[in-house]
Formats: structure tokens, C-alpha cells, sequence
């Protein structure tokens, strides 16, 4: 299927997690509407776990929240006091329910629920290590291999904190983590603070979530984001942090989260990300004016910038696209080779705005570089003299090992063409993107430093070599005999 | 449910059809892609009948487009050479299967399938006469009246152009109509032309459609709109129009389709959708300028006047809000009392936007007034100094008898209050609407005039008396013994 | 696909209805359970309609009866004070859901909901009449026709049952009727009395059933069978018997009843069912005399038939077979060609029963003979040294015009081959069918006559000539232009 | 809810496997056939996995075998070249996909998928063991650990096939496997071979399965049981069998498989299932020779008895009951305090076999007695002068640990009531039981010994002490701070 979303930077997941000091609590609702709120952040599978009075009780399915749970699987999860949840996005393939979080397990000292985003770096290698003491693995995901870790560290830890408190020690890579046992709630940040990860409180409910948004969907008071390396734990004494693995390293927080990922009306580490995309749009004007007749931005991010660059630029900012609202799982495809009405079907044109007009049209990213083309198609097709091209990041040159699903290099557009060569591909007039020095002040004021691995190849973490395997293989057709 | 989207004025129907000269034809996908494109129009019900060489099949159900046709759904509809379709909104409580259409019908001559945009204003008085006859229905919707109608003449007349000649001269008030019969394709707009309808080419297909935007997902090319009180038929032969109902009224297109229905990106009887709604902006901003900081609009439609009024005042346009794009058949709803978060579920304010500001606020309409409050109370939270609301159309005064929701004087806010008391009832610093005067300008350069009924009472046709039923009433316990 | 059952005469449906005289009571929880009892009459959709102080809501759909009303559809539903409700079989290609059951329709005079068991032999010339007239109709089956002769005759007629009782003048055929207006229910029941229709009652509700197995399943009393020709009426006045209709007619019960159609624990005009198939395996084992060692019966019906046989003849009476008790919508169907194995995925043999033995085989019918070779070859396989088939009814030669899918003589292999052919063809050492004199006989001391058409082609009423259509086409290609 | 089935001893799983020498081969399909004909051995959920080439794709749900596999589900299992499928009953409560088999796992040498019928016994004390490593769990069943010790011995083991033979020296119980790894499939069968297992070939494919109903309905011949102890290995070298572990001890097969879980046609260790039912009605007749008219069986497993019954005693043999056939799942229920409305929805009485006639009524086996007393009702009320209740095997006094579902002696009526008190209390006429020398003999000519733990209190091995777990508890509020 060809989709135009595809040629985007997907997170893989959102997480949330509720602490109530009252049993009886409708925490599984609360986590619904969270997750509802989250759903830009994992569109392909979702799950809510309940822990009431310490049993567990949990429900995760392939689907869009609202999908997935029904009155029915509503009322069957029940109240109780803590409530974690997920949503998943996942790379082709790999789209089973096996895959799908909140994890339960049971291990000696009880249950655990565990909702992941990110990705460990040396997690084939660990997975590995454990495989070879005799455990078994259900899914491919490293959330499994997460539990694992955490698991052997509690079999002599004195808590469930201690236990995540050694595991960080052997986990490399990016991870905020919703950990549920029967009686705590545990938020859990990786060193560099690759993702994102924030604390609310409502009605003196303890509240973790991925972004602020879902915070503001339930009414809660943002209290502060999870710093990098810290634990957060919130039980019946109230809400304490363990700060063993804080400021041991640099932080690393994702640029994409404000270029593409996170909701505009999030605010990450002190930035609100519908200011960085405007701020981003300015910047590309500052650094190209272009003497042209309208700014329009492509739908949903590229809105920002281009707003931004209107402002700088006093050039009139214009609506040129409209995004059908109803976008699902529509199967029905245009036949093949008809590329530009498989584009047509979630984005059209508006004409009057582009008719004559010399146009300069802002892209949040270009990464696969799939349906640029197309799109500076249907702008042509709309009447435009010109189509001026500006993409509100730098080139995408590098895979991220951190928590996307760029993890290919041969696929990225950048990699395999010049500038000048994909604006020629594109049929652009002129394409310009965001330096690298840009793209740096767009977060301004952030509380963190950023990962631009995936602009520059350098990470604040080692990456697995070239060639090297960074994700688990299902087929095993050499193996046992 | 406390619903946001209930404040509006919604249209009841979007219609489709398509002939092609070649059997084994897609048209069955064709109408799938032009009803996903027109599903605004419509989101309660759906369906699709396809004519393959004299065999009509059709599938009808509750839901959105993606979810009534499945692979095996469109499969079990297969190819043919004419395809209707139609999108149903509906107000609360006839939400059954049995109104959805198109409506398949056997008569003395043939089959035929009809699927209808509009609203009849003598249907009660119609459906009497017929049940005098015997007849029995099986809907309580006025295109089953329609049908009996077009059935009814086709006795005598003949062909079946003949037959729906004949009917107009019987039928009053708003429809559009898309009629397929076993060899033909028939487009109808009633002598005012409330709804809109418009004719595309695809390769040679024919298609008709209630907005340009469903041709457009199909990569159609727009030939025109259908006059009022033509009939368009295309067959074998080719295309021909049937006149003899044009011209005898003043045309009376509905303005809210400018307003609020249609999508931005169509274009009706010559005015581009975005166009009126800029306009409508800019006539705002002309008539009320207000001393303040930035211009937000309410999503989806108020966005566009909002940066109309913007360009006009030179106040600059900001994004206030944001929509989820998730949102569907959520049935959580926050606990009750809680409106501002049913509010929130759906739309979140962008604080970097409003904060400290002095705020003009845009909404297309208000018509029952049940959420304005809360949005401006949102604003405020979100650290507005001042909120002043603007409406881009007129107070809504009046029910609507021509194919909207809007049928009950009673709730409508503008008819219980005078605009100072609504002003201070949503808690907004000033209120200001668009004059009647200015309203009429927005699609300026149409080739019609228009229905302002809602806002003047002063409707193109005469219009059933105050207390007059006209709707079909289901409760019949009065009756048969 | 190769169905097993498929070599059976079908019944088309079975329909039942409940009066209370008080209102909120749970009639549609009785009619479910009811249908539930009434399955084996039709498999193919369902419907229910309840009538709550005048107002009617009803559901049908395509499936089993658990499966249509799910929770929230028997809520939806709600309480009444009247209920009536149906399943229906249906011949492939009609397999569509506006052929579902009760038809609810709307005439001058109020509501009505229909359920209708049986085949009118003269419906296309009263649909062509009524059509000229300028009527439409939705579906393709009789009980349309039937609504709009009784809803023509209401127009003058002074209630409902007068309207039925004229309108029973019209139509010629087979119907059990059971109809709901606002206020009353009515069984009716066709001069011929060709199809079972019974009354019950149960704590002073009155209760009209196809059978009266539905009655046990609801703890009822059966009261008596409705005559043929009878028009029973349940209203608020208690319940009256109209007999305009009654006796003038020989009546002509369908002896397929109780030969495969009907619950064996259903009593049909004062027969129980269950004795009829003894019956008629005793008449067979006195007509044919077998030196054999065990009697075996094909399920379901069949088996009673070897009993009978065995208890006749002193042969031991054995289990030969096993049927899969999870039969349902398995759509996975053995590889083409592979017919056994269709076979035995619905019954496999016991060897034991079989191993070494002279078997003889009973089968309650033999209509098209697709799947009788492969039963005595499955017998074969187990080891039956010797195999008589005997078929516990004459040969089947003529079409049913009464409410059954067999339509076509030429699909019948008694139309087709003689005994010794079939015998051979089917490789059985001997084939015998009960006469025709005994067929009459197994129904011994009910108090109607019976239809033999489908043996004698000697109807109770004039049927069709040969070639004459007596079901609706849906291909109307050739007619409206 | 109240459910004539629930008095049964229920079978916990039913197994099935194919190994084919040629990839490509619709393996899934076959094991879908098997699993519909071994539906009887549970009902709750099922699943298959499929191995293509070394990679396994598994589909598990809740539900029965039609409804959780869909035409979709089907073609995304595709087709491969060895395949396993499980169907599972379930006790109340732990009604949980989790628990759904076939369990498809990854240890460090590739892949497993494994499907198990029976119960260990020392699964708690293997668990802890296992989970003091340092171990998580996903499930609460047992199979999950058998996976553990398998995977513990594959890590020093050569082969998958060692790996079994060292893990069963350390599982104590009941357990009957099908193990698919990427290229062999193996059968395994405890040592004391209390639950079924069978080995059966098609045109060179290997399968294995519960009982030799699922060979038949894929056309398979039957080959030989597993024997007790027995390792079966498929793959491409052809079958070798394992034997360390036979014979070591007495063999104790399940006594129940004959009385009431496995299907009639099914041949188990050497005896027809069938068989060892009419040997049971006779030792009945011999053991309690009673004055009476006729004989009736309790559907479905009474009724072989009561053929046996009649024949040794020459009482006639008649049909009392009616089972309605499309039981499924009903949710709908009889009002509170019906409980006979509640049997008379599934069982109803054939009134004129019992009507003044001095009853034998025979069921399998009576356990919590919930609905003995219910049935002996229906048939007074259906007329009996006399009603004398015969057991088809011994009172029910222990609790079984090896595959069943009665694990609480508390609710067994033979522990809780005498023979006498029993009678009076199913308001009998007379009743007895099958004596335990006899049941010994009903499964003659087999080649085992069989478990009589329930009737005795002996079991063939070690049980969990009284009030010890021999569950995994999922509440575990106690635990994990």
C-alpha cells in the first residue's frame, strides 16, 4: 500500500500510567481517554492493564483505541487503583498481537505490567545472555527483554525500584518506562532522556504520561517531566525519585519529537512543540527569503512551520491543503501506478489559494522522500507558477537506533541523492532544508541537550556496527533440530 | 453525550453515481472513494448499489465508509457499469438501519435504486395521499415518499426521465437526487437548488456528486454543477439535460454550505468553499475591528475566517487549538459534570498562542450554543486576557425545512437570547455576528441566490405552519386496532 | 459447496408471536428463546419485532439467532406487551438481508409486523397487479405481497382482522401468518393448513408457534392447533377465532413435516412427530422384510425410522453414525473432488456398529441424491458386508409449490433414474422406498388430510403451469430504460 | 448461568499435529479439520501454528474453531510443511487469551510451539523453581512451565528430542504433547498415558491427535497409539520413536475418556469408545435387572448406554429426549429460579415415549448433580409412572489432578450425600451406580490399566496433599512492594 504518512519519522509508542490512592477507581477510563490522546504515537496496537487491590487484569489487542476497547472489554477490566497503557506503532511485519503492551508477567515476587517506548541498543545481546540461562521469549519486541532484566535484578533487590534502579545499569539505549506491581507505580527514564516523559497529578491521583497533551485530556496539573536517568516512584507513601543514574551522561532528547512526532500542544522539557515548529519556519525564512506569493504548509506538521515563515518572512501565509478527516483503515486503494490519487484520497488541493500564485511550500521532514513528488504534483496540477520547496529539518542521512522506525540508511532519500538531484526528482523550483545549526535552536530554552544522530551520525550512545542486527529475527529456520 | 460537534448545523446527505459505458467496471470502488471524499456530509449511515448490466445489487448499514465495506462487502458487491452510493447524517433517534440508503425498489417497469440530499416539505402530505392508495412503507424518510412518486408517474410515462418530470411537479422543498434505473444514470436538483450537485468526467465516466471534492479524490475533472431544476441523464447515448423545472423559481442555495457543511476544497455552483470562508473573515474584521493580539479560529471551520479576519486587520493569526484526529466512536465520555473535559477530548488549546493575550475567537456558527461557553472558557484557562467572539454567519433564528438538523426553534440560543445575553452566558468580552448583509456577500460571484431562511424566517418556498409536523412520526399507538 | 444437507427438503421458515396483556413485559426474550427451539425451520436469517404500547421496534439480520441478537441488540429492543418473530431458510441467491423477517411496514392506519411460513402460488400475478397500480416493493418475497393485500383491504376494512380475513380471499397458497398490529396478534392460518401453526399459553399470555416444541422451550401449555382457514385474534378482549375461511377446503398438510422438517418433539395436528417416523420405519420393516444384522438410521431423522424398523423386524437397532455437534459456518471445505471427506466432517461412521455386519441403512428421504452415494460408501469403508437402503418415503417426483426449496424437477433423482438406476448408481445390494400408501399412514390419526403432491404431482391447488415463474426475478435487464 | 453441561467432567485440551515432507502443503487447513472434529474436547479457545520453512506464524483466540478462524485469519496462517493446533476447556475464571494454546515460544536455539492436554502435578514446585532463576510467566498454565524445563534441558541437550527425554524425568501428571520446532514434529505421551494419544499418516504426511476421530475426518489411517512414556519424532528421516520412559510404571488411563469426554467413534488404546459405552449400559441391565416399560438415555453420552442397556436386558430402547441442535452460546437465560426452563432450552422430552410408562433413565455419570434432579422432573412431567435412574459408571468422590476440571471435592454429590439421599433428593424412583468392578471392565481388551482415582481415592500417582495449590494463583496482593 502506498501511504503517504509512510514517509514520515514514526515514534513507536506512547505510554501512561495512573496512581490512585483510593481502590474502586475508574483508572482503566482514565487511561482510555489518555491513550485516546496519545494515539499519534502508536497507531497499530494499544492496551490498558488494571491493577485492582493488587490482582492484575489487562487487555491489549491490534487497533486503534477506540477499536480495541469496547464497552464490553471496558467493563470487564474494571476499577481498581493503578492503571498503565500503551499504544504501538510498528514497522511492517512485525504487526502481531504477541507484540502488543502493556506486558504482564509473573514473576517470583509477584505480577508486573511494563509499557515501553523506545529501544535498547544492546538488546539482541542481552536477549542472548538470557536465552542462554534457559528463559524463553514470547514476542520480538525488547520490552520483553526489559522485563527479563528487571526480573533477575529483583530476585535479591529489597523492591521493585531497586530491582529497575541495577537493570538501568545493563539497559543501553532509550527507554521511559510505566512499571506497574500491585502496590507502586514507577516511571523510569533513560539517561539521555531520548523520549519523552512527564508527571501530572489530579485530585492527588499521581499521573505519568509520553506528553503533556494527555495530562491536559484528563484535566490533570503538569508537574514536571522525568529527568533523564531518574525513577519516579509513586505508592501509598506518597511520590519519591531515585536519582542513582541522573546527569552520568549528556542528554539526548529526540529533535524529531518537535519536528514531527509529538502533539503541538505538548510542551517537552520546558518547550512547547507548536512554538519550535514555528520557530523552525522563521529560521528557514531568516536563512532562505524567497520572493513569492503564499506559504503553505503540508498537513498536519508542515502547518507550523509555515506559519512561521509567513511571520518572519511577511509573505501571506495561505490554507493549500485539506486532509480528509475520516482517515482509517480504508483498504480500497487506487489501482497501482496511480500514485498521485492514493495521495488525492487523504490530501487535496485548494485551488484558490494556489492558482498563479508562486508558491513556497514547507515539508516538517523529508525522509523516504516517497511522496514529495506527488505532492509537489498536486501543487503544480492546483495552478502554481512556482513551487518553492523548504523542509524544516536538515537532510535525513543517518538510521536512528533510539525509538523510530528509520532504521534502514539505503531507504533515506538523502542518503542516495544530492540536493540539487531531489529537488530535479521532486520537480521543485528551488528545495532548501534547515541547517544543522537550525534545527538546534528550534527546542531554544529546552532544560536538555539533543540527539542529531540521525542528521549527523553522531550519537551520544555507541551504536550497533553497520550490518549488525539491532532487532530480533523471527525466522529460525537454521536453528533447533 | 455531551458532543461538541452537536452545536452545528448538519447537512442530512451526500450523494454520488457514476456510469461507465463498459461493464465489469470498478465502479463499486469508485463510489467507495467518492463517499470516503463526501463523508462529512454524512456519518451515520452509508451504502452503495451497483447496477451490472441490469442486476442490481446494494449494501447499506450504520457506520462510517471504512467500516460498513469490507474486502468481502465490496468483493460480494462486485464490478458493474452504474454505481450510487450516499452518506447519511441523522438526527438522534431514527438512527435504524432501515433509513439508510441508497433505497432499492422493484416497480411494474424495473428496478430502481435513489439516494437523496434534501428534505421535502409536503412529504406528510404526500404520504398520506399514497397510504390512501394502500400503499405501505417500510422508512420513515421522505426519499421512500420520492420513490412512490417517481413509480407512480412511471406508469404512465415513458421512460423513466419521463417519470421524474412528472414527479417534480409534485414535490416540494430541497433534494438532490442521484437515481439509477437498470440501463440509466440520472442526476436531479430540485427548482432551488437548496443542495448543491455537480457533474465530472473521468475517462469518459460520467459521475455526479453532492461536492467537487468527491470528484477530485477520483481525479475527475468538474464539467459543472447541475442547474436547479434540471434533470441530467446519462445512458448509452450519451448526456442529456431536461430543463423544463429551471428557471421557474428564484434559485435559494443553503448558505451554511459556505458556512460550515461543505469542504473547504469544493467548489459550489461557482464559489470556492475556503474563498467564502476567508470572506467571511474579512467582512468580520471590516465590520468589528478589535483592539487585541491574535486571531484564532475554532477548528475545523472557523480556522479559515479566522485567517481571513487576520489578513484584513493585520492581527496576527495564530493556531489556538488542537483537533484530535482520532476521534470516532469514542463511547467514553468523562463522568458528568465534567463538561469542559468532554470538550478537551476533542480539542486542546495550544497555551504559547493565547497566553497573556488578548484573544478574538472565531466560530463559524452558533446555533444551539451548548459548547461556545466552554471553548471560551478553555481560552481563558489556557491565560487569555481578553476573549472577544466573533461569528462569521448571522444569529440562527429560524429552523431550517431544507435538508438540515435543524428543525426546533426552541433550541436555538440566538432565539432565547438576546446577543448581550449571550455574550455574557459564554463569558466571552464581546460578542460580535456577521450582518445578514455581509453574509450574502461570502459566495460572492455565485450564479445563485440564496436560502436565508434561518437567519430572516423568509424561506424561498412556503414552509409547513408552526406545530405542523413534518417529520414522519414512528409512534403510532393512536392508530390501528 | 458440498453440503450433506443439501440433499434435504427445506422448510422456509418458522415464525411465532406472544401477547401480554401486560406491558414491560419480556416478550423479546420469549421469542428468542423461542426461535431458538424453531432454529431447524430456518438457518439462514432472523428477525424479531416488538411492539411496546403501539410503538414497534424491530431487528433481523443474516445468521443464527445467537448470533443476530447480541446483548446490546436485545436491549436495544427493549420490553412490550407484544412480540412476533421468525427464522427463515432460503434457497441460495436470495441469501440477502432485505429478505429478512418480520417485514414492518407503515400503511395509513398505523403499523404492522409480519411473519409469514408457507409460498403463495399465485404471488406474481397479485405483485404484477398490485404493481400497476404504482406499488414499489424492497424485497423479493411473497410476505411483501402479502402486506399490501391485507394493507389495500385495511383501506375499507373497519379493523385488522377484517382487513386479514378479506385479503385471505386473494390469496392462494400456503401461509401461517403471524401479525402484529399496535394492539393485537393474529395467527392465520391458510384454508389448506398446509404448513403447522399451534397456540399455547403461559401464565395468560397468549402464544402462537410453528411448532410446539417452541412452546416447551417457554414452559407453555399447548392449547390446540390452529385450523386451516382460521383466523385467531389476541387483544386486550381476551382471544376470539374468526372461521370465514375455514372447511372449505380439503386440507392438505405437508407430510415432509413429519418426515424430516419438524421437531421430533413437536405434536402436529394431534401427531407427534417423533411417532410418525417410527411409524414409518415399522410400515418399511413390514414391506420389506431384510435378512440382515443390524439396522442403522442416517442423522438426524433417519434414526427414529430405523428404530421403528428394528422394533418391527427384531433386526438389533444400531449407532452407526456420529455427527459433528459443532456443525455451523465452517467455510474450510476439503479439496474438490475429495466429496467424502465433505462428508465425514459432518458424520463419520462408527466401525464397530458396522465392522463385518449386513446393514441395513435408513434414510428419512431421498431428494436429489447428491450425497446418498457417499453415506452407503462411507458404510462400505467400515466394513458393511452388505448394504440395503431404505427410504422412509416414496420417491420424490414432483416440484413443492407450498413453502419448501424444492422447485425444480429436473433436480430430483427420481425424475431422473429409476429405482434399480439409483440403486446402482448409489452401489447399495437393495433400495426400497415406503409406498404411498404408507407414507399416508405414518400420520395415523391426525385430524387433516395431507398434501402428496411432491409424489403424486396431485396438489391440493392449482399450481403453476410447467415453465411459469413462481418466484420474483431480480434480473430485470430488459425492462426500464 | 445455569447449564445442563456444567454436571460433566470436562476434559481440559485436545491436541493435534501434521508433518509433511513437502513445504507449500495446507497444513493449517488440515489442523483446522482435526480441531472441528475435536471440538468436544473443548470449547473455550483454540488455535494453530503453522511452521513454514522455519518460520511459525500462530493464530490463538477465545471461542470456537469456526469463529476464531476466519477466511483472513486462514489465509495469513498460509500454508507451510508442519503444523500444530490445541482446542482448550477451561475452568470458570481463567477464561484468558494468555492462556490460549498452541504456546509459541523462543529459546536460544530457535523456535518452539507446543500444544499440551493434561495437568502436571508438581507444576506449582517446578514453577517456584523455575521463577527463583529469575524467570518470568506470561500464563497461568501449566503448559508455559513445561516449555521452561524443556527449554532448561535444550541447553546442554543435542537435540530437541534429548531435551524432551531429560524434561520428562523432572514433570510429574498427566500430559499428552504435540512439540513443532522449525523441523520436526514430536508426540509425547506421559508415562502413565492418562490422557489419549494417537499417531496417524495420509499419502506419507505424520499426524498425530487426540483421538482418532480427527484422523478420520481428515481421511488419515489410523497407525497406533502412543504409548505411555513414548517420544515420537517426525521429520524429514522419517518417524523414530523414544522409548526410555515406558513402561517404568503402570499405566493409568483415564476411565472418563470412554464414560463421557471423548466422541463415540473414537478408538482409544485398543477399545471403541462406543463399545465401552454399551458395555456399560449392559453390566448395568446385569447388575440391576428392573421391571420397567422402556429404556431413555441422557443425550448425548446416555444414550449408548441405554441401547446397551436394553439390548442385554430386552427392555425396548426409546427416544426420550430431544437436544436442540444449535446450542452455542445462548447468553440469554430463563428468568432467576427456572432452572427447568433453563435444561428445557437444550434437552426437551418426547412426551409420547414416556407417557404412563415405568422409565429407565440412564446417564453417564452423575458428578455436582446440579441437574440430575431437573431431568428426572422433565420426565415425570412428560408422564412417567416410574423412574429409575441408572449411572453409567461409579459415585464421584475424589477429585481428579490429571486433566479434568473437578479439582474441589467439596462439590461432588456423591461425597456430599448417599445413594439414598441422592434418590430422595432427585426425587428417583430407585437409582444405582455402575460398581467400580464393572467400569474396570467397559474399556475390555484394552492394552492399559486405568486411573480409578475418582471413584477410589487411589490415583496412579502422587497427589497434591489436601488444601495444597495445585493452581497458580493470579492474586498475588501479598506480594511484590
Amino acid at each position: 500500500m502506498f501511504d503517504i504518512d509512510k514517509d514520515k519519522v514514526n515514534d513507536e509508542c506512547g505510554v501512561f500510567g495512573i496512581y490512585s490512592k483510593h481502590t474502586g477507581t475508574a483508572v482503566a477510563q482514565q487511561a482510555y481517554l489518555a491513550l485516546f490522546a496519545l494515539q499519534h504515537r502508536g497507531q497499530e496496537s494499544c492496551g490498558i492493564a488494571v491493577c485492582d487491590d493488587g490482582l492484575i487484569r489487562h487487555h491489549c489487542d491490534l487497533g486503534l483505541v477506540p477499536d480495541v476497547f469496547s464497552r464490553d472489554t471496558m467493563e470487564s477490566l474494571g476499577s481498581g487503583n493503578i492503571s498503565i497503557g500503551h499504544v504501538r506503532y510498528s514497522t511492517m511485519g512485525t504487526n502481531i498481537r504477541a507484540n502488543a503492551q502493556p506486558l504482564v508477567i509473573r514473576h517470583i515476587k509477584g505480577a508486573m505490567a511494563i509499557a515501553h517506548n523506545g529501544n535498547l541498543t544492546n538488546a539482541v545481546a542481552l536477549r542472548k545472555e538470557i536465552e542462554l540461562a534457559g528463559a524463553i521469549f514470547h514476542s520480538s519486541n525488547d520490552t520483553e527483554v526489559i522485563s527479563y532484566i528487571i526480573t533477575k535484578a529483583r530476585l535479591t533487590a529489597s523492591s521493585i525500584e531497586e530491582a529497575v534502579e541495577t537493570a538501568m545499569g545493563q539497559m543501553q539505549g532509550a527507554y521511559s518506562l510505566v512499571i506497574m506491581s500491585p502496590t507502586k507505580l514507577l516511571a523510569v527514564r533513560d539517561p539521555c532522556g531520548f523520549r519523552p516523559l512527564c508527571m501530572g497529578e489530579l485530585d492527588g491521583d499521581i499521573i505519568f504520561a509520553s506528553e503533556s497533551c494527555a495530562l491536559d485530556s484528563l484535566g490533570a496539573k503538569f508537574v514536571r517531566d522525568i529527568e533523564p536517568g531518574e525513577i519516579v516512584v509513586a505508592d501509598k507513601d506518597g511520590v519519591r525519585s531515585i536519582t542513582t543514574h541522573c546527569k552520568k551522561r549528556k542528554s539526548g532528547l529526540c529533535l524529531f519529537e518537535f519536528i514531527y512526532i509529538a502533539r503541538p500542544d505538548s510542551t517537552i522539557d520546558g518547550v512547547s512543540v507548536h512554538s519550535a515548529r514555528l520557530r523552525a519556519g522563521a529560521l528557514l525564512a531568516k536563512a532562505y527569503p524567497i520572493d513569492a506569493d503564499v506559504v503553505i504548509g503540508v498537513p498536519d506538521s508542515g502547518i507550523d512551520a509555515a506559519l512561521g515563515y509567513s511571520r518572519q518572512s511577511g509573505l501571506p501565509y495561505g490554507v493549500g491543503f485539506i486532509k480528509n478527516r475520516y482517515i482509517g483503515r480504508t483498504f480500497i486503494q487506487p489501482t497501482q501506478g496511480e500514485r498521485e490519487l492514493s495521495v488525492r484520497i487523504k490530501l487535496n488541493t485548494i485551488d484558490t489559494t494556489i492558482k498563479g500564485k508562486r508558491v513556497v511550500l514547507i515539508e516538517d521532514s523529508v525522509v523516504r522522500g516517497t511522496t514529495t513528488s506527488w505532492i509537489v504534483n498536486l501543487v503544480r496540477k492546483a495552478g502554481a507558477k512556482e513551487v518553492h520547496m523548504l523542509v524544516a529539518s536538515p537532510p535525513y542521512l543517518h538510521p536512528c537506533y533510539f525509538g523510530t522506525d528509520v532504521d534502514n540508511r539505503g531507504t533515506l532519500i538523502a542518503h542516495k541523492m544530492s540536493v540539487d538531484e531531489i529537488c530535479r526528482h521532486i520537480n521543485a523550483d528551488s528545495l532548501h532544508y534547515l541547517s544543522l545549526d537550525d534545527v538546534e535552536k528550534i527546542a531554544e530554552g529546552s532544560m536538555r541537550e539533543f540527539c542529531t544522530g540521525c542528521f549527523t551520525g553522531d550519537y551520544p550512545l555507541p551504536v550497533p556496527a553497520a550490518g549488525e542486527k539491532n532487532r530480533f529475527e523471527y525466522r529460525i529456520s537454521d536453528v533447533d533440530r
